[in-house]
């Protein structure tokens, strides 16, 4: 890959800025907590696992600049830096359990002098990043079974190595099967509002070698209904103890859809995503983000002015559309309760 | 209604350039029928219906220009014209019946003299627009005792007067609700990829006193999982013999949702939508349009260069997922051979 999503560089966390894809190729670099924090809420870095590295990497920067040489001010002054960073954005499962991890090795270190607390939280965040990157290539491995020789895959948003630590994982599961000489094409859904399908899927797999075709959100349905697509896969952002998966708008439509035509419907998501604390998709809070990425996308009003717009980023598949769930562990099948639970203890 | 979608004016075509709104409200004169042709292609005029009048008043317009004086060389002057017309745009199948019926008219006067021809190619598109209008009305008539009393209509495209020769389909259903008393407040789908929901049912439902609600199409299928959507209606572009209901691409995935809720999915169109010489939604055309209607909306290229795209702009419904069609003449229940024919004979 000729370019990376997320970086340590140095005291600086360093962010590809997918909102300027794929007309520009610009580096972010973030040099405060905050810095990470709005590159989060804007999206300028987005996808659960991604953000999950970028929350650890803001944890090691939360940790480098402080002042602090006094070890119990040091674990109260980064503290409330590490709660804005979990809850910068609240339904991808990741950026919460990265922190959380970020926390218990601060625990563990919790007497030793800062410039050890320090080095501890660094590189934990490291620790983070290259399991995840390792985490897509293994998913990648075990789901480029499920794909078929020669065939179409679909996918939703963009689950690729720009939502990751690594390769990702919807795409990771394509790159892998391309790998194995499986000959794949991708449509790629545009993903309305914030267009990551057509603007960062494309130019992912653009740079990946991998054929891909843009379409609507709305012509999914006739491409299944003309029997086009081999198969679904897509990311997740958490997913619920029983199977139920919350990820990008628009992706429930496919699932069902997909039952519909007979087509699989897989996800594929690193077991950091699995948030066995929630037992069913009831309980994934659904971020509410503002209506003007509806109303004014790319920065032009295509509404009226004073028409309210919804726009909820997530909605939940629940486990009975989902044919598997491909993992770092191993793929995972209804029963979900149990199979995902075997995942996690192993 | 403060606006009009299409009006003849002494031998000019007046349409609202619906590919200005909601920005700008600008009228576009054509005064030839290549002008109505580029019109209804563009989509400054489109909604089956109103592609019928917009080419009911093309053949006038052919008649209008035409200098000979000869009644045989008139015909023959202007039948290229309307086959241009015909053939437009392919799918609704409004603009082949309109264009149909003043050929019809055409073949009951060719022995008289010119003048008169031309006059009754204009009462004829002058009555194919008026009675638009009337079965607007009536099919809102019929359709409104079909919705809640107090709820929520979901919808997709624009099926309005922006629409038709008269005050729409679906939004004329709504409508009429609305003045029998109803609060209906509207949710619309913005979409893509040429936004009329966004664009058009917005600004109709705002000049007509309707509350609305834009969304992503993405984000139908959450709102129906959540149980806030009440019933859905939609126009069409076309309806084979077996009821199946060629629309807006993102129709049809919404059908499918509408059943898996069980809120009822409801199509609203005048008779002339129905085309009993095609069996099955199979034998639809459905029109591929220019990719960069998805690639560069508004002029702003979303895509990387050189990814290929798709654009279908109709997609086909399964009679099966239709739980009733409302016409002018009365409403439709599956089965629909049977219940359209008889429509249509009485």
């Amino acid at each position: 890959m000729d370019f990376f999503t997320v970086k340590w560089d140095d005291g600086v966390v360093v962010l590809l800025d997918q909102t300027r894809l794929p007309a520009e190729e610009v580096y972010l670099s973030c040099e405060s907590v905050d810095d990470v924090v709005a590159a989060i809420r804007r999206l300028s870095v987005r996808g659960a696992p991604a953000i999950g590295v970028a929350g650890a990497y803001g944890a090691a920067l939360a940790a480098h600049l402080s002042e602090t040489t006094d070890p119990a001010a040091f674990r109260a002054e980064i503290e409330p830096e590490l709660t804005k960073l979990r809850e910068a954005r609240p339904t991808a499962v990741n950026l919460a359990w990265a922190v959380d991890h970020v926390r218990r090795v601060l625990d563990s270190v919790a007497d030793r002098p800062v410039p050890t607390q320090r080095e501890a939280v660094l590189a934990e965040a490291r620790r983070i990043h290259e399991e995840d990157a390792e985490a897509c290539r293994a998913l990648g491995r075990h789901g480029a079974e499920l794909l078929p020789d020669a065939g179409t895959v679909l996918t939703h948003c963009n689950a690729g190595a720009l939502a990751t630590g690594g390769r990702g994982t919807a795409l990771a599961v394509i790159y892998a099967a391309v790998e194995a000489g499986k000959r794949i094409h991708v449509f790629a859904d545009e993903t309305r509002p914030l267009l990551q399908g057509a603007r960062l899927t494309a130019w992912e797999c653009g740079r990946m070698g991998v054929p891909v075709t843009v379409l609507c959100d709305n012509a999914a349905g006739s491409l299944l209904a003309r029997g086009e697509v081999d198969c679904i896969v897509v990311g997740s952002d958490r997913i619920a103890a029983n199977g139920d998966v919350a990820n990008k708008i628009g992706t429930y439509p496919l699932a069902v859809l997909a039952r519909e035509h007979g087509v699989p419907f897989y996800v594929a998501a690193p077991t950091s995503t699995i948030d066995l604390a929630t037992l069913t998709g009831a309980g994934i809070p659904i971020e509410e983000r503002a209506a003007d990425e509806v109303t004014t996308p790319r920065g032009l009003r295509i509404t009226p002015e004073g028409v309210p717009a919804l726009n909820p980023a997530f909605d939940v598949t629940p486990n009975a559309l989902v044919a598997a769930i491909v993992t770092e562990r191993g793929v995972a099948r209804a029963p979900y309760e149990e199979s995902l639970r075997r995942l996690l203890e192993d």
